[in-house]
């Protein structure tokens, strides 16, 4: 008899629950596993002892988690570190206790160092009775060796979709306007490159090209005596030549050692502004919503996501698999296919995969049609969405109960 | 032969277009007039003569008008003024030379005033063959005597659908944390109420409540103690006792004399971080978006909007009906219905319709089941929408022909 344990780190996501439901589901096709856990918020939840058990979900019940945004299992930003010898010690103590064999992992860059630090200290240990398993997800779509993230192509089609739209709203007066729609995208600007999949941004601002404020206000000045508007979209970890956030007057830190962003979008406001480069500026900064509007997911985003977690519980039936995270590869040919495969976490752990410089068009004109067709087909698709009273259902989140 | 002109005016809505599509497929079904020409930017081109013919619209092109959001016909806030001779009659002498009968007008309370300005202006110089037929549409909900306004529910869908799905996502970490969710809603307060559909609203914070910084403060303090948690929402036009905005500080004009407001969940976030009542706090505005975000149209809304412009079209052909706005009426009974009518534009124009101050519970604790039963059918029902590319589909703008 032995059970797996399945809980998520990080930022959530529009998907992030469809690996976990198809991690139960796959299980429920194989029990190769007694018991399917859920670790409550992350690895401090599982350090405490804090499980539900969701070996025997329902069909409907994980239906609606596929499509219920956020961490159902909730989330932490705790990191193991790896002279914390303690922490390790205890994890593997209530492993054992649990009889808990695999541990599915989901999240980012950080979370796959959790992976690789765990299988790295059982193999240092000879423990040969745990395995450790990441599964991505992130919005930045900034992990390295896997084509894409879940989570990113839901986000994608979020902003993509608010830009067209957005870009409808601010053109209907024949009056001078700027719009400036601010993404997540800390360090890679995968999120804010999407919205050009509207066809419709004049100038995109990137965290992988320096800024250069007379380089950009000439564009701005261009565009606007041109058509007498422009629609601008910023990442919110835009950064000048000397290493400093756009956005640096709101820097903070998050406890990773990461600034806290936001305001991107309104530092270039002020910019426009104050130089009179035009007159009126409107800034979107879409927040919380792009990771969490679940209403609008991408087909193929949320069924990647919930194979992923099918394939990673597959893959761990073998007793051996370890230490790896499962990964999503494309095909080549004309019609989009991916196949499932596996890497190294430690591979992954802690590298950020930036936009391709050369998919950026000189001067903040947006990005090659060679990155439009890599970003199209992600967000292609709608599923069908369960509706109750006029609003997408949802699982209540395991970690209220 | 005579023939009739329809033209939109003021901010842009999710189902704006679709009592444009309703109007040109009643003369399409019943050719009443000649010619259903589409007036540019509202008011403003009519009296410059910028028109597009949309008689024979395409049934493909009519679907995806539907779902278009924002004015396709181009908006203004020019509000023609009684006083303004040289208007009123350089555009009876439009209408003369294009042998337009009716002109059918779309907008809020200050389009309404238009339509029963430009009315008594032909009442009193004895101008008998031109009319003018206003069609409610709004997102702030605040025309009197409908029931409600096209547009606000596809806006109060998005925001109740933002609020769960941001609730689901500030919930997933342990930590302290207040959310702030911003709305439009300069006058009135539907919007913001809108979000207490997710049910998970709470504290609610309108512009029918004098703001009371203390005892607001005192009930984020209550909740936060109790939960470690706190769901804001916030409209933007909230007001102290003295009549000044909460959002004050960024105060601008945009023409008729309504502030530009925005910065009312900045305002709350600086308030409740400076008096140490939470240690964290986020803000998200839905600025734009929701009004733009057609993807999500709530099926009821498009369809009423839809029909309401056949109704108006319908209603018109009786040769008489002028200085009157199209209005939904809701049926009594236990299943939700509407029936439509008409009202003098007069006694629309220049009124707000506030949220009623009987729905709203004490220490802003959000609205009662009775506002729920009103706002919930309004939301209902998800209208098939066309994609391209992963994208919703759309009718490329008149004005930019």
């Amino acid at each position: 008899m032995s059970n797996c344990i399945i809980a998520q780190s990080g930022g959530p996501t529009a998907v992030i629950n469809a690996t976990v439901a198809g991690l139960v589901k796959a299980n429920q096709l194989n029990p190769y596993y007694d018991h399917v856990y859920g670790g409550l918020h992350g690895i401090e939840g599982i350090l405490q002892e804090k499980f539900v058990d969701l070996t025997n979900m329902s069909e409907e019940e994980n239906r609606i988690l596929k499509q219920t945004p956020a961490s159902a299992l909730g989330s932490c930003r705790y990191k193991l570190k790896r002279d914390n010898v303690a922490d390790f010690k205890k994890l593997i103590e209530v492993l054992d206790k649990y009889d808990i064999e695999t541990m599915f992992y989901t999240g980012g860059n950080d979370s796959m160092d959790t992976v690789a630090a765990l299988s790295e200290y059982a193999v240092k240990n000879g423990i040969t009775n745990h395995r450790f398993v990441g599964c991505p997800k992130t919005v930045d779509n900034d992990l390295m060796h896997t084509d894409h993230c879940p989570g990113f192509a839901s986000a994608a089609k979020f902003i993509a979709s608010t830009a067209l739209q957005t870009w409808l709203d601010y053109n209907v007066y024949t009056r001078q306007e700027v719009f400036i729609l601010e993404t997540m995208g800390r360090d890679a600007g995968w999120l804010a490159a999407s919205a050009c999949l509207s066809e419709h941004v004049d100038l995109l601002v990137l965290p992988e090209d320096e800024f250069n404020e007379e380089a950009f206000l000439a564009q701005v000045k261009e565009i606007v005596e041109k058509t007498n508007k422009c629609y601008i979209v910023v990442s919110e970890g835009v950064k000048y030549a000397d290493g400093t956030y756009l956005a640096a007057k709101n820097a903070q830190n998050d406890g990773f050692g990461h600034a806290i962003l936001g305001g991107a979008g309104n530092a270039l406001k002020e910019l426009i502004l104050s130089t009179k480069t035009a007159e009126r500026c409107k800034v979107q900064d879409l927040s919380t919503a792009q990771r969490a509007f679940a209403l609008t997911q991408s087909l193929v985003d949320v069924e990647e996501s919930y194979r992923l977690g099918m394939s990673a519980h597959m893959r761990s039936c073998d007793g051996k698999f370890t230490g790896k995270m499962v990964m999503v590869t494309r095909k080549p040919g004309e019609y989009y296919d991916v196949e499932f495969g596996a890497v190294d976490a430690s591979e992954v752990a802690n590298y950020v995969k930036s936009f391709p410089k050369e998919w950026i068009l000189d001067n903040y004109r947006g990005i090659s049609e060679e990155a439009k067709n890599y970003l199209r087909p992600l967000i292609a698709g709608t599923p069908t969405i369960l509706m109750e009273n006029g609003l997408p259902a949802y699982v209540k989140p395991y970690y209220m109960r």
